[in-house]
């Protein structure tokens, strides 16, 4: 019925996560308010670590890209779970480290990581650092000589493979930001020069095509790409690099006829396409990572706000206006994305208002859906938004100077506080 | 040269903001680094004052939109150029509170303000509370009751005016969440409730019509819709409301071929406009508000970067990566804004490459600006993006686990930090 297992209705008609009612969760924390499904995130891990065992025989490790959403709790569930980490910055790997995170699972990306950042990873004994580019690798070896130890590294390749995916969070093509290209001989110039630096150990390569990609041909194909690179490095430079990071980008069920592919045909597929393209190309099959986020996090978390007004423009749009907006969601006003919502207090009331839920900050793009069919509304109900457990409190900003909303875990009907609400002392505590 | 008069150079051939180099501020304070000329903002101020002194006889007041830059420092200085102030949250509420600002020269806007906001306002005693609709008028007026206070208010109202802007930030016609409309009856009929509502006190009406528009002609039209709209409300319920707030959204600067009109010009026709439609009206000619915020701020701030990787893709396009990006400035991620930018330790050199300015997040649409013209650049090279001063700093977010940059007021070749720097414990502060 929702996007999301963890969705269910009670018996008073109320939206629940995890088994606890979303009408309840609003009251006791207030709204707005992040509710992110304990049960369903450790499902996701489960199932990506099952798929990875299943058809690779274990041969790889999934890391999670959190990116999606950081703060301590999440670290603590992927630790419990036996995941690795995909980290983007300093202020990621601290919050790992700050509740334990072992280091060596730790993959520290990023297409501009400063110099204060790479000492960082240095330091911590981050299990690899993936490099952007040359002059990253050439930066990178000297804090390694100084630091008097050595970077156990990958590089990312751009495969060139288009994803047919928004053009905001395309990333494998040749027009990128991000990494070395493959066509024009960047990449295999690269991995020679990789050998040249003190304190550089070239352990593999990574590729990542892209974000919210619902077709597996894709995907296969980069593996394939990548590995024919991987072939042409023990070819003509006579080394085999025993990993291979495939990144991440797998679609999630934004809206109800959203239909993801399963991942477990996903692995089960690319798994093949390493198997064969590892064998036409004479070399091992290597050690696999794999990145998912959004698809770990997303469909496990909902919004949930207060309706205020209800503006009907006769003719022309219904304006529902909520307690938060662009700074808690921002994600409609940068890509037009899908969302869900429904009134959490009639959950299976019939949707026969067609609504454009607005936000409250002063910015007439401030909304979060335009033309959805929601409940019938009135000032105090509960809107839920699904599907917003990633890119939603990890892209919030104090805009308007908002508060940040709290988020709350929820867990076999038990709920608690994983990020505390920001107050208004929290929004100038920096101010001299 | 530049946009903005606090802009020049010295004799390092160094970028300087209100006499203090660039360069050496992004070695003191590190980068990214947002830095505002006090002078400029100043000045600004006084130019609006200046212009409602001159062609509005000081009948009325200049608010300053804090929305676009909001923190103590800048209240400060509002507070000591005898400005008023327009807040949209009680965050902005607080932090005005917080160094003294007096209460009777704040606005409080907003289309969808909390009960909680509303208490707030009432018992601060701010000015006006800019009433979005009837559902805010009834529980505003139960509020006022209850605190044994009478709230003072105006209405915003949507004069219908199509200012010819971009979509996000275009309000004043009906098709918007904000305030009631003219032409269906609605905000005539909200001004009759208004006389029916205990602890209400109804002082006049607000508009605005949209914002970063350069013509004076729409801002005429609204005015005269609104004196129209007062007459008919003197005629029919016998009522003459003192107040006319015409709201803000004059365009500034951002690139060097902008050329927005000087603001005396827009004071000076709008005063007319306003006149002769009193005159035509016969109404007494109200106290008048206007509500610049990024013509204020706007061009008077610059981002500081440090340039990472310079990344040529032939044929395609020169990538720059700098150590900030859309979670500092995420203006040409949400809108495609304009900026300009250049190389701040080669300030007059020829600006000789097109580049893509790429920020460190990993997101691809994580840009400041595409194709743009910028002095051939180097690592470790400082990047100026000019006229950041509103809608940065305020819209700025942690995406990425990225600490926030400091804010620094530059003053007749001083410099201070009015906001600090967020450091990696900021981040996890809020983390259980």
């Amino acid at each position: 019925m929702f996007v999301s297992e963890c969705l269910t209705v009670n018996q008073q008609d109320h939206l629940q996560i995890s088994s606890c009612d979303t009408v309840a969760l609003a009251q006791e924390y207030g709204t707005p308010l992040y509710v992110m499904s304990g049960d369903q995130i450790r499902q996701n891990c489960r199932m990506f670590c099952r798929s990875m065992e299943k058809f690779y025989a274990g041969k790889g490790m999934v890391l999670y890209a959190s990116k999606a959403f950081s703060c301590k709790e999440i670290y603590r569930i992927m630790r419990e779970e036996g995941m690795g980490l995909d980290v983007v910055s300093g202020g990621e790997l601290y919050t790992a480290l700050s509740v334990g995170f072992p280091a060596e699972k730790i993959y520290f990306h990023g297409n501009n990581k400063t110099p204060d950042e790479l000492t960082y990873a240095i330091r911590s004994n981050v299990g690899r650092i993936v490099v952007d580019n040359l002059t990253e690798l050439e930066t990178l070896s000297a804090l390694s000589v100084a630091e008097g130890k050595t970077a156990q590294i990958l590089f990312r390749i751009k495969p060139g493979i288009d994803a047919h995916t928004h053009d905001f969070i395309r990333t494998g093509q040749i027009d990128s930001k991000f990494g070395l290209a493959l066509e024009n001989g960047e990449a295999f110039e690269a991995v020679k020069a990789a050998q040249t630096y003190p304190n550089i150990s070239l352990t593999g390569l990574h590729c990542h095509i892209g974000s919210q990609i619902f077709d597996i041909e894709p995907f296969c194909h980069a593996a394939e790409v990548m590995i024919d690179f991987l072939g042409k490095i023990k070819a003509e430079l006579g080394l085999e690099l025993p990993e291979l990071n495939l990144g991440g980008g797998f679609g999630i069920k934004y809206l109800s006829d959203h239909d993801p592919t399963p991942y477990d045909q996903y692995m089960e597929q690319v798994s093949a396409a390493v198997k064969s393209s590892c064998e036409k190309n004479h070399i091992a099959q290597p050690f696999i990572l794999i990145e998912p986020g959004r698809s770990i996090v997303g469909a496990a978390g909902i919004t949930l706000y207060t309706v205020g007004g209800v503006k009907e423009i006769k003719g022309i749009r219904t304006y529902v206006s909520v307690d938060g907006g662009m700074a808690d969601n921002p994600r409609y006003a940068l890509y037009n994305a899908p969302y869900e919502a429904l009134i959490a207090n009639k959950a299976t009331q019939p949707k026969n208002l067609i609504a454009t839920i607005a936000g409250k900050c002063c910015e007439s793009g401030d909304l979060i859906q335009e033309h959805t069919a929601i409940q019938q509304t009135n000032p105090g109900d509960i809107l839920a938004v699904l599907s917003t457990g990633a890119y939603n409190y990890s892209m919030s900003s104090n805009y308007n100077r908002i508060p940040r909303p709290a988020v709350v875990l929820a867990e076999e009907g038990k709920s608690r506080v994983i990020v505390r609400r920001e107050t208004y002392e929290d929004l100038i505590k920096n101010d001299l």
